[in-house]
C-alpha cells in the first residue's frame, strides 16, 4: 500500500537514518535531500526504497562514508577523480558541479570519476548540470545485471545514460537504463498481478515473455532494442572505464561489492549558449517541444510527452499532496530513524 | 542477387559517378573511399547503396559541392561550424578530425555543426576518432522519419547515436539509430519474403507487427526499446540543435531538403590516456571484451560479439573476396559513371 507524506517529513526522516548510519549532518543533509527529491520526482525506487539498502552497505563497509574525493589527474577541460568507496550521491553531485565549472573555462568540461558507489537515480546529475544552465551528458557502469545480447547469463550492466537539457520551462532530462525494465518494476507488476506491457525477457523455456515473475526466475532481462541496449551498455562499459581508468563491470563482478560497488562514472557538461543566445536557443526548443506536443497522438485525446515531462507533474503533486511512499518501506526507514534495526531491508 | 566487386573497382566506379557528378578530383577521391568502405565493412545501405541518391540531391540543389564550412565560433575546447549545405561526408571527416585536434589540446574536443547534409554511415566518425587513437561520441538529427512514442505519425528523427573506442585489435563501434529496424532493412526483408525477428512497427490496425511491407505503409516504424529510444531520439535531436544553433528535426521537415537536408551534427573526442598508460588502458579493455566472449551463449556454439566485431570480418572477408554489391544498385552505379543517367534512382 502507498501512502502520501509531507516532503518535509519524508526527507527529515531519511536525514535521521542516515545520522544514525554515521553519516555527518552535511553529508545527510545533502543525500536525503536527493532521496526524497527522487521520490518526490516520481522515482521512489532509487528515492526512499534506496535508503535500507544504502544503510545497509555502509555497515557491510561496501560505502565507506569517510571516504574522500582525490583529485587524480587533469588536463585542460578533464579531471578525473577516485572516490574511495565514498558516499555515491555525494561524489556525484560533486563531480556533475566540477564539469559545470569546466564547461564555464573552456566551453566543454569532462569530469571521470572510478571507485565510487551508487549514484541512486542517475537523472539527479543530468538535471543538476540542467538546473545550473548548462547542457550535460552522464553515464554509470554497473556490475553485471542483464545477460549480453546472444547469452543467457548477466554479462553487462545496465550502465543508465542521461542527457540533461536546460530549458527555462523545466529541463528535458532522459534518464535510461539499457535494461527494458528495471527489476524493480518487474517486482511492482508482479505484486500487482499484473503481467508487462511489452516482453520484458526470457522465462524457463528461453522465450520473451510479459510475465514478470517468470524474468525474476531467470535473471534473464531483455536490453532495450534486444542488440541494441545490449551493444550500447557494452561500449558505456569500456567507455566509462577507459575514460576514467577504473572498473569495469566484470572486474565489478569480481569485486562483488553488490550495486556498483567500486563503479565509474562520467560527466560531461557544455555551455549551450556559446553560438547563438539564450534567448534564441530557448526559443528553439520551446518550438520543437510544441511540435512533439502537437504530433497526432496514436489514442484519441493522448498527449506526447517530451522526456522528464512527467517530473515535473510527479513533482508538483508531491509538493502539494505529499510524497508517495510505499507503508512498509516507509516503517523501515522510520525505524532507521529511531535508531532500530530496519527489518527485511531490502 | 547480390555479386561480390574488388573494393578498388568498386571505389573507382564510385569515384567516377562522383566525377561526373560535379565533384572535384579531390572530393570524388575521398566520398568514393567513405562509400567504399562502408560497403565493404557490411553497411551497403549507407555505402554504395546511397551513391545515386547523393547524385539525386546534387542535381536537386540539397546538397551543394561548392557549399564551404565555415567557423561560426569557437571557445576553449569546442567550435562551432556552419557546413553551408556541402558535401555531408566531407563535412563529418572535417569536424571528426578537429574534435581530435582540440582533444589533444585540451583533453576532450567538441565541434558543432549545423547546416549540413547526410553524413551517410554515423560509425565513419566514430572508427575516424578511434583510429586516431581518441574515445569518440557523435550524433545527428535528422528529419522525422518515426513517431514519438503515442504519436502514430512520424513525429522525431531516428538520430543515429555512435561511440567509438580505439582498440589495437581493432576499434570498438557502436553505431545505433534509435529505430528498431531501418527503412532499408525492412525493405530488404520483405524482397526475401520474409518476417523481421522482432516486431518493428505498427500495421493498419495499429497492432504491432513483424511483417515488413505492412509497417512500410504505415511508416510507423517503432522506437527501440518502445519510449526508451522516442525519449533519446528527441533529446538527442534537442541537444544536437542547441549545441550547434542549428535546425531541429521539426525544421528540417519543415524546409524538406529530403534526408538530413540541413542538419546538425556533434562530434566529441576524449583522450583516453590521460590517467592511465595506453598499456593499462587496453589491457582492461582486452580483458572486458574476453569477459563478454566468454559469456555463456544462449546456443550452443553461439558467439557473443562486442559492437564493431562484425566489422572486422565483414572488412577482411570484402577485401578478400571482393564487396558485396546488389547487382541492380551496381550497374545504376557504373551508369552514373559513364554519365549516363541513373534509372530508378532510390
Amino acid at each position: 500500500m502507498s501512502l502520501r507524506i509531507p516532503y518535509e517529513i519524508v526527507k527529515e526522516t531519511i536525514k535521521k537514518a542516515l545520522l544514525q548510519a554515521g553519516l555527518t549532518e552535511e553529508q545527510a543533509e545533502a543525500c536525503a535531500q536527493v532521496h526524497a527529491q527522487s521520490s518526490a520526482d516520481g522515482v521512489e525506487s532509487h528515492g526512499l526504497n534506496r535508503v535500507p539498502r544504502f544503510v545497509d552497505y555502509i555497515r557491510r563497509g561496501w560505502v565507506n562514508p569517510e571516504g574522500k574525493l582525490e583529485l587524480k589527474g587533469a588536463k585542460g577541460a578533464v579531471e578525473n577523480y577516485d572516490g574511495h568507496l565514498g558516499i555515491g550521491v555525494l561524489n556525484g553531485l560533486f563531480c556533475a558541479d566540477r564539469a559545470v565549472e569546466l564547461a564555464k573555462a573552456h566551453g566543454i568540461g569532462c569530469v571521470t570519476l572510478r571507485n565510487t558507489t551508487h549514484w541512486m537515480r542517475g537523472g539527479t546529475y543530468a538535471w543538476r548540470m540542467a538546473q545550473a544552465g548548462y547542457a550535460g551528458i552522464c553515464w554509470i557502469n554497473t556490475e553485471s545485471c542483464m545477460p549480453l545480447w546472444g547469452s543467457d547469463e548477466q554479462s553487462v550492466g545496465n550502465n543508465p545514460f542521461c542527457i540533461g537539457l536546460p530549458r527555462e520551462k523545466g529541463p528535458v532530462v532522459l534518464d535510461m537504463a539499457m535494461s527494458q525494465y528495471a527489476y524493480g518494476k518487474l517486482g511492482v507488476y508482479r505484486l500487482a498481478g499484473r503481467k508487462l506491457p511489452y516482453p520484458g525477457g526470457y522465462d524457463q523455456e528461453g522465450n520473451l515473455t510479459t510475465d514478470p515473475g517468470a524474468i525474476e526466475q531467470t535473471r534473464r532481462i531483455l536490453p532495450m532494442g534486444y542488440w541494441k541496449g545490449s551493444a550500447m551498455a557494452l561500449a558505456l562499459d569500456l567507455a566509462a572505464a577507459m575514460l576514467a581508468n577504473g572498473n569495469t563491470g566484470s572486474e565489478m563482478d569480481a569485486i562483488g561489492m553488490g550495486s556498483c560497488g567500486s563503479c565509474c562514472q562520467v560527466f560531461i557538461a557544455f555551455d549551450p549558449y556559446l553560438f547563438g543566445t539564450k534567448e534564441e536557443i530557448q526559443e528553439k526548443m520551446e518550438r520543437r517541444i510544441e511540435a512533439a506536443h502537437g504530433s497526432h497522438p496514436e489514442r484519441e485525446g493522448g498527449r506526447i510527452l517530451y522526456p522528464g515531462e512527467r517530473t515535473i507533474a510527479d513533482r508538483a503533486r508531491s509538493m502539494e499532496e505529499g510524497v508517495s511512499v510505499d507503508e512498509q518501506i516507509w516503517r523501515q526507514v522510520c525505524a532507521l530513524a529511531e535508531g532500530k534495526d530496519g527489518e527485511g531491508i531490502q
